[in-house]
């Protein structure tokens, strides 16, 4: 098992920054941290990358103020910055290849060492699914569960308040102090005294549609597996069955009648294979194997030991790399192999067109131009 | 494959009398016919076999004047008997060990030579259960399946009367002049003009509790599949569907909310590996495999032809067996091991019993004494 890491105040500073700046995100960021060794590094070579990455103006670096301002408002909430490789980052979430450098936890830590199981539903949720949602919710706090949710209205807010007793988590689509809806904050206090609410966001961050299903990640890849309690098809919901699933996530589904369009999605997700659920048991049956299992986190600020940063490719390599890109995804493999070029060349031709805003990565490590 | 046999108006008599006679079910009619040769061989041994078994008083053999005028009331009817063998039986149903000698049939024969799918349910249905019958038999019905069901209240009446345009199959527990329950006698004149009524019993025999669950193994019989629409816990339906398990037949379950008991039982067997059913193309596309593939029946009255009826066996090989038995059911392959008697010994031995009312068949081979 390998040692956990321990930021100084200074490195969670960088860390924080390099996280904020334009066109950084939680893979961008882990390739960064392996291409220059630190995220100080990273953060003094970012204008070189992106301008070589062909950006028509200098990416937006997250000032040192802004960072430092952050940091204080988040003390002043009770909000702690726990980063991935640190012992107390959740275990689960630490798997998934887009788990956020820094989460922001307000309430109980200790909470997210447990093992967790995701609740997730349709917002105009039916009466016997709030229902369902608050026995299944019930039931598995009782035996041991901590039950992960996104604090939506429905389902998700159903699952919280039942589970507020026995330890319950919210995954926060915006920052701290942007609730969303707003009329769950006194729910959020409540669930803090057992559970924690956690985000990746900037505390003052206020969700848009499009941060909805990056947070849906989050939910699934904290928790051992994800329950769809209800669901129509082409539903949010859906989308966070689909997430777990490629993240090697239990997917657990409630079965409802055919002629119910809010079990059509449920339905489908058993068709595929999706465990039925029916009772907390069914969930407890298919996670015990699983609950003994140890987990091996990743641990990217090892890689400031791990020897030399990756050389900087030469012009026609990059140029051979780029032409090779296209709208359509292609695996880094691939790019390596019809490229020629050595693999650490290719991964920092991707990471320049990160910074550039010219590259979008995708689950599963493939690439695309945007 | 196997020449279809063809019985004499002489046969059909005797297969008739002998079906009919006391402790003779399809297992043990076919038993007599491997042992004695032919129906009318058995219908002389009876007695000598029964008394051998042990019986206290003569097992009633059905007369032939009995025999006689059921096959009179059912010409002036329109009932046909099939015999197993013959080219108009069910290949589906002559498939399965426990199929009946002889079966009764209203309406178009030519309906049971097309691939049938069975529909069950409870008696009383919910209004979206009766729906989603009419929907699925009327989508089963037009994809060219003939859709069979008991006849009873709730689902398989709305099954029936959704498909009795494409075709329509009722087993009834009773006999075809008893239909059960009596307000469905219409539906019975309405489904015959292009599909068939079908029952093993005497035409006058009015079906109580008990033989539900022998009428339900046809159902299952005549089927590639069975779809079980609503079902509670414990229902018959439940016991069809297990039926079809057995009978290697396709189970199908539509799904419900878990909070609706009518359907506990279809979540439950979609738990135990039932295939889910929502609309129609998920049987069809679980069955196309199956359509296709030729079924082989057996032929029990080809044993005419096969040689030597099987010997009587000793009195002390027939104690040996005997002490073997108990009322925990036992394989025949555990006895002729355990006994150390030849096959055919076991099996003549087996069969005196059961025909003195001393021994039970079960399904999968197995004996017990009662």
């Amino acid at each position: 098992m390998k040692t956990p890491i321990r930021l100084t105040p200074a490195q969670r500073l960088d860390w924080l920054r390099l996280i904020r700046s334009e066109n950084v995100g939680p893979r961008t960021f882990r390739a960064l941290i392996t291409h220059c060794g630190s995220a100080g590094a990273a953060l003094k070579a970012l204008p070189d990358l992106a301008r070589r990455g062909g950006a028509g103006r200098p990416a937006r670096i997250c000032p040192r103020e802004d960072a430092e301002r952050e940091l204080a408002a988040a003390a002043r909430m009770g909000v702690a910055f726990l980063a991935l490789g640190e012992d107390e980052y959740p275990a689960q979430l630490a798997t998934i290849d887009d788990a956020p450098p820094l989460l922001a936890v307000r309430g109980q830590a200790a909470a997210l060492k447990e093992p967790m199981i995701a609740m997730v539903g349709s917002r105009n949720a039916s009466a016997a699914g709030i229902k369902l949602a608050e026995q299944l919710a019930r039931d598995l706090g009782a035996a041991g569960l901590v039950v992960v949710s996104g604090l939506a209205r429905g389902i998700d807010a159903a699952a919280h308040r039942a589970s507020v007793a026995t330890g319950t988590v919210a995954v926060l689509a915006g920052g701290h102090d942007s609730i969303y809806p707003p009329e769950h904050a006194p729910l959020v206090e409540a669930l803090i005294a057992n559970g924690a609410a956690v985000s990746e966001m900037a505390l003052d961050y206020g969700p848009r549609g499009r941060d909805f299903p990056r947070r849906n990640r989050l939910i699934s890849g904290l928790a051992l597996g994800v329950i769809v309690v209800e669901a129509a098809q082409k539903s949010g919901s859906l989308i966070t069955g689909r997430m777990a699933l490629e993240q090697n996530r239990e997917v657990f589904a409630v079965p409802g009648s055919p002629l119910d369009p809010r079990a059509a999605g449920t339905n489908a997700l058993l068709k595929q294979g999706a465990v039925m659920v029916t009772e907390a048991e069914d969930v407890l049956a298919a996670l015990r194997p699983i609950i003994g299992r140890r987990v091996e986190p990743p641990r990217p600020e090892r890689r400031i030991e791990d020897g030399a940063p990756l050389p900087d490719p030469p012009a026609d390599a990059r140029a051979r790399i780029v032409a090779l890109l296209g709208p359509t995804p292609v695996s880094a493999d691939d790019l390596i192999r019809l490229s020629g070029a050595p693999t650490t060349m290719v991964q920092a031709t991707l990471l320049e067109l990160e910074l550039a805003g010219r590259l979008k990565r995708q689950q599963g490590g493939r690439v695309a131009l945007i």
